[in-house]
Order: C-alpha cells, then sequence, then structure tokens
C-alpha cells in the first residue's frame, strides 16, 4: 500500500511540475486520503516536487495519523497550512500550487498571511484543478476491491430489501430508506454515498426526489437509488420495483430503460469514447420515443467521491480505460405518471466492463 | 413565513450595504435555504440592496423552486451565477459582495468570466465572511420549533434503543450506530445531522471517534453522539451509559461531567458572555482534576449547520442572545481507558435556556 500511495503522489508532483509550481497543497479532505491514507476530517498536505510529502492535522487525530499515513511527515497543528509549508523543503517563495477547486477565497487570504510570516508574500499562486483527481480516475485493484465490497453492501442490503417485505403498499417513502440505510449499515455500510432516493408513484417522475411521506400505493413503480461507503469508497445502484397494477406505458417504459440498460453495460470496453457510451443507451430510448423523458447523462465515475471522473454524458470528452469505475444508468420520467431508472457501478478491467452490482434488473413486481 | 424570509433578507441587505457593496452573491446552499426557502442541492441567490433576490437553479428543480421559494425571482439554468447576475437591476459593475467562505478559486474565475461578459469586467468584488450567519443566529420561533422537532426525533430514538436492548455486550459499535441511526429515521428524521458516533471502552477517549467492528464488553463506557435533521435544522445529543464493572475512575468522572453538564444548561441565560459559560463547566471539571482532560470546547451553536455560531469555548468574544440555540456537552476522555461526553441542545428564550433534548443524563448501567 505505502508503494502505491508513493505511487500516487509521484504522479501529482509530476502534474504538479507541468503547471508550473515546486510544491502542491492540497486541502480536499478526499485527496489527502488518497495520497497519504489519512481518514480524518481536518488537515492540509504538502506534496513536494518529488512525491514526498508532509501532512498536518490536529491532536484530535495524533494517534490516527500514525497508523493511518506512516510514510509521510506529520506535523500536529490547529493551523494547518502553516503547519505543512513550515517544513517546505524549497524555497519558500517558489510557485506553489493550490486545488482551485476545493479553496475558498477566505482559504487563499489566509494562505497569503502564512506566506507572509514565512517572509514570501509574493510567492506565486498557481491555480490548479483537477491534479489529484486526474491520478484518482484510474483505480487500481485495491481501490476496485473496496468499491466491490460497496456494491456487495448494496446488493446484500437489496437482497434484504426483497425478502423482508419492506417495500410494501402502505409504507411511506421515508420508512422505506430508514430500512434500506439501516440494511446497508448492517451489511458493513460506513455511512451512506448519498441521500437515498426512494421515489414512488409520480414521484418517480423526479430523478433527485427526497423521500417523503407519501405512501406506497397499488399501481405504483418505485424508484430506489442508493449507495454505501466502505473506507471511504462509494457504490451506486438503483432499482425500479412495480406493485402490481401499474399502467402499460410505465411497464412499456420499463423494458426500453431495461435494454438501454443491458445495451450500455455490455458496450463498456477500453477505448471507448464516452459521448458513445451515453449514445448507445440514449439511442435506444430515443428509437423507443422516450428520448425528451431522459433528462440527465447516462453515468460518472465513481471512487472516493459517488460523482468522480470521468463523466459519460453526450458531451463528454473522456475515453474509457482500464481502472475507471462507472455507472450506468438510463432513465425515463414520464410527469404526473412516474419514472424508472435502472444503475449499476460497473468497473473498467482487462479491457471490459464488469458490473459490481449484481442483483436482478428484471421487472419485479410486488 | 413569507415576512420572516423577506426580513431575513432585508438584514442581509442591510449588512452587505454596510460592507461597501450593492448585492450579495449567495452561493452557500444552506444561506440559500436561510434565505428563499429552497432546498435543492445547486442554485446561486442574488440579494438586492432592498432585500429583493432572485434565485437560479436547474430543470431539475423547476417545479420544487415554485413551490419553496414563491416569493423571490426564478431563472432555470445550468449557469447558476450567469441566471442570477443577468437578472441584477444595478449596474453591472457596481460593488458586488461575495461569499468568502463558500467561494472557491474556481467559481471566483468563473465569475470574472460572467461579469465580463456582461461587460463588468472590472466590477469590484467585496469578499464578505458570515454575513448571511450573522442573521442566521438568532432562530425565530419557526426555527426553534423545527430543531425542537429535530430534538425530539433524538429523544424518541434514544428511548427505543435503551428499551430495545441496541446497547449490549457482544455487539459491535457499528450495530449500535446502524439501530440508532435507523431509530431515528423511523422518529422521523431525513438524514443524520452528522456521522454518528459510538465510542466503547478504550474507544471513548477519542472525542470524535468512528464507530468501528470493536464488540461492547462487561465495564465498559459507550459514548453515543448523535443528531436528527428535520426540514433542514439539526439536533445534537450524546449520552454516555456504562456496562457493569466499569472501572471507579470512569464512574467518578461520570459524575464530574453529570455536574459540569447541569451546571453549564443551568447557568445558560441571555447576556452571558460565552467565554464565561465554558468556564462554570470547565471550573467544575478542573477542580475535580480532570483539567487536563477535556480539550475541546463546551458547545457551539445549532440551526441549518450542526456546528454554527455562536462559539461556547474558552476563547469565545460572543455573548448569548435570545433566539439562540447552542450545546452544552462537557467531557472527559481517559487514554486507555475511556471517556464520558453528556450534552444536550438549549435554545435561549425569554432571556433563559431550554434543554430541547430532554432524555435523562443519571448514570445507566446496563
Amino acid at each position: 500500500m505505502s508503494d502505491r500511495l508513493a505511487a500516487r503522489r509521484r504522479a501529482v508532483a509530476s502534474a504538479t511540475a507541468e503547471a508550473g509550481a515546486t510544491a502542491l497543497l492540497v486541502t480536499d479532505p478526499r485527496n489527502i486520503a488518497y495520497l497519504t491514507g489519512f481518514r480524518g476530517s481536518g488537515g492540509a498536505v504538502l506534496v513536494e516536487d518529488d512525491g514526498e510529502a508532509v501532512l498536518c492535522t490536529d491532536s484530535r487525530y495524533e494517534l490516527q495519523v500514525v497508523e493511518q499515513a506512516p510514510d509521510v511527515g506529520h506535523v500536529i497543528s490547529r493551523e494547518y497550512v502553516a503547519g505543512v509549508l513550515g517544513r517546505r523543503r524549497g524555497p519558500a517563495d517558489a510557485p506553489l500550487a493550490v486545488e482551485a477547486d476545493a479553496m475558498t477565497l477566505s482559504a487563499a487570504t489566509a494562505l497569503r498571511r502564512v506566506l507572509a510570516e514565512l517572509g514570501a508574500a509574493d510567492a506565486p499562486l498557481v491555480e490548479t484543478s483537477g491534479v489529484v483527481e486526474s491520478v484518482r480516475r484510474a483505480k487500481d485493484s485495491d481501490e476496485i476491491g473496496l468499491i466491490e465490497r460497496a456494491c456487495r453492501v448494496v446488493d446484500d442490503a437489496w437482497t434484504h430489501v426483497l425478502a423482508h417485505g419492506v417495500l410494501a403498499t402502505g409504507r411511506s417513502e421515508r420508512e422505506v430508506a430508514a430500512d434500506l440505510e439501516h440494511a446497508m449499515r448492517r451489511a458493513g455500510s460506513d455511512g451512506v454515498a448519498f441521500e437515498t432516493i426512494v421515489a414512488s408513484g409520480p414521484n418517480g417522475a423526479f430523478p433527485h426526489h427526497v423521500p417523503g411521506d407519501r405512501l406506497l400505493a397499488p399501481g405504483d413503480l418505485v424508484v430506489v437509488d442508493f449507495g454505501a461507503t466502505v473506507s471511504g469508497y462509494a457504490s451506486d445502484c438503483t432499482r425500479t420495483v412495480a406493485f402490481a397494477g401499474a399502467a402499460d406505458r410505465l411497464l412499456d417504459a420499463y423494458q426500453v430503460v431495461s435494454r438501454a440498460h443491458r445495451a450500455g453495460v455490455s458496450a463498456v470496453r477500453e477505448g471507448l469514447a464516452c459521448g458513445e457510451l451515453d449514445g448507445v443507451s440514449r439511442g435506444i430510448i430515443s428509437d423507443a420515443g422516450f428520448g425528451e423523458h431522459f433528462g440527465h447523462s447516462l453515468g460518472h465515475g465513481v471512487g472516493l467521491d459517488v460523482h468522480e471522473a470521468p463523466a459519460v454524458s453526450t458531451r463528454s470528452a473522456s475515453t474509457l480505460s482500464d481502472g475507471d469505475v462507472i455507472t450506468i444508468e438510463p432513465g425515463i420520467y414520464l410527469p404526473g405518471l412516474g419514472g424508472i431508472r435502472i444503475e449499476d457501478t460497473v468497473a473498467v478491467t482487462g479491457g471490459s466492463g464488469r458490473s459490481l452490482t449484481t442483483t436482478s434488473t428484471a421487472l419485479t413486481v410486488l
């Protein structure tokens, strides 16, 4: 693991040099975890030009940092940025790269103050975007193993939910979400990867519906979108079930989404343009006459963040490569009537796609 | 409600004018919710100098925004900032206030681009901090009502947990956290307010322990820190229970924390300096010889964020006033042995304090 972390930091150091800086100040918590193994909630890391790194966190994590991040330097202080910059090896006024997507204007002002205290008030700050995130995109086998465990959690939870009558008419969306999250926790989740969606009946037409007090009713389709985390890594899965009596138009749409989903998952392979992959599923939905009712993109990368690179959308400029982990999640949303979405988390390994979420996607009528 | 939102926006407009700008660009999601009622996950708001406001969000929320935020202008676009600035009433190059604690460097760059497109490339940006947060500090009766509901959820969940053997030797911290979160969901929580802490035995010495696979054992003290959210508002509560056979030193420390907690809650009143309040509880712990084992502050404000103003710490410069909602959470942490923390969420109303979390804080031996 130590070797892998060092390789990650060297890749980051190299991208930092390309951006014109001699060190990168890392303040995004997930990037800190990725580069050092440390998973506390506060800290900063400085990655030097050879990949050596120093991590500053506060006294709450004094023991944890030694255990989780043994191969980087440690500073214990509440002043995270001052802590790491005080240990910078090169000249204090050399160009310093910062994470522009994570650093707030307030944090930038505080950084300027620290630099001034170090006699480097005029050090050039290089605003970078996605330096660590680009390295994070290609998952190694350990990472895919953790995502797979997070996927097994959602599989186990979904199996439990179907076997124990959690989805039943007369129960509220909120109750279903509670039971599903509980099942994920019991199956080994460290916590939800995102807010669980349970969208029943007409609510299913809203892709991001928040579970409420509506009671599941005969004839409903119910969209359930849920994910777990294991050691920081996320899974993402959607299943849609029907209660007897659902409208034919919804049942027809289900079969269209199901075909679009299968075709998308089957198409996944190294070298495929993400825009083209989006088109595989979107084409099936459009050809069936539902094109205007599939408004979101086909998928997104999954890792330490539940939404990360690559985007799988019409406009995506990315091409799939080994180590990508993405979702395939076509949907159809019919206002006033309901919705369908079917989603798996899929890894690109050995040149082809492998679904890490494995429960049945065939129509289940309860 | 509409009147209250308008009053909030007028207070913000007034603070914005004091900061030297004619409008505030609000990008913090909780501040957006506070000023408009809109609770979607993406958007931006522009508050003009008279408190009028325009809100931009994307098409996912087209219906929701009309329902939740009826009394502000709406723009539907994925370009949130361009959407609201395009509707600015005053000159495009007038000073514009931004939220420096919420806006990233990337977002600031994007904002500059939008301003340039509006022919206002040189518009002065005024970096503000805590403008909306300061207004948020004084809760109105509706807000206190929602926090009280979130507190009732944790009370109900805790009662359930004690009544149903959730805390039992041989069960893992993770299982306990799962069951407690499930109980909160069933009691009406929209989701956890923060990551639930279940810290058993020696793990209790870490104030921010993450629930793991350790099994609860005879003689353990178990620290359980948990919170719910209701309509966006948080609650925060900690209880510590003991299993028979706990070390005398831990049981002694429990009584000290209990006294410090009661004294702190009783001391809460309008006009009291927060530093002084911290001292009330801290003094009791110090006098009992445990001062070095209480390393964190006594409490913090609770509202849309589970940690907000005012800080209740040694160094706090705040003074309690009506409408404050704070936690009182003294603790003692004994390395290798265990920990104790007792926490209530307390509202300042009618000049004095009222605990909104109400379950017993007496030592429970299981």
